[in-house]
């Protein structure tokens, strides 16, 4: 299939976010979307933007049934490891159900891949849910590591009514 | 005990650095410090950070065995959810062993939970090793959530020939 992997613009922000949702239903998170394309468009398109994306385009002839030409999307950001220096981060790797199984995930993943060389980063990391064995798959047969499961790194968060409490301890100095 | 949490200057970073070097042998990865003061300096003192640090300083007086009065930090920087939007990322939090129990890590984080409000982003995010059971301990104390355990996220990284080979994929267009 004919696609191309091209850099987002402000006007792609509709379809990315739809597409946000879809993977946040995937993901089986769907409440955990609390943002719209709005700040997408603000949030990404500014003078210092807070994020990078590339989507996946293909020809009028081959839209999906709904009539979408965008059909995937990777979203990412840098990020700085005291150890390493600059590096980036992955939020979202996502191919419409219709058009996976044609090289689209593939080629976006690795168009990231390139910005990190260019940008002589280390690394390029990303997490994943421990159910989802099929990203799993692609990933580690593109030469991914589990850094949680090989090394023992866990995620945490501070949210909520912990990081209120938290905050209203800083000392004030 | 007296100290100040501040916001680290340049000059800053050669205490920075060495501290670093002795978390990453706290965390017995000695050998992925990749970088060095001066990287820390470009990198966070530049027109566009890439990250943002904290350090705890004691007076003369209660300075460290070596003469050290720069005895704690914390190096974060911000991150992007295309569900949440900007967020923070707390890379290092140390404090020094001979000046561990005196409110200084805690003042550090509430600190960084401080920035976290100010710039309204919704969460706070760090990993920690599964085996080091004291900073889980003090995390958890101050209502840390597990996203590891409890949601399922794993941390995958490409990096060396891997990372390389998917570069070398990536599309022309």
């Amino acid at each position: 299939m004919d696609f191309i992997i091209r850099a987002a613009k402000p006007e792609d922000c509709k379809d990315v976010f739809r597409m946000t949702m879809e993977l946040a239903v995937y993901d089986k998170m769907p409440d955990q979307v609390k943002i719209s394309h709005k700040e997408l468009e603000k949030d990404g398109f500014s003078a210092n933007p807070l994020f990078q994306c590339f989507v996946a385009e293909v020809p009028e002839e081959c839209r999906s049934k709904e009539g979408y030409t965008k059909v995937g999307y990777a979203l990412y950001f840098y990020t700085y490891s005291s150890w390493k220096g600059q590096s980036v981060y992955l939020d979202d790797l996502y191919v419409m159900p219709e058009f996976r199984g044609k090289g689209i995930g593939n080629a976006l993943l690795s168009k990231v891949a390139t910005v990190v060389k260019e940008q002589q980063c280390v690394h390029l990391r990303l997490t994943v849910l421990d159910w989802n064995t099929p990203s799993q798959d692609f990933y580690f047969s593109k030469g991914a590591r589990d850094l949680t499961t090989s090394v023992g790194w866990h995620l945490l968060t501070f949210d909520g009514e912990a990081l209120d409490k938290l905050a209203k301890e800083a000392p004030k100095n």
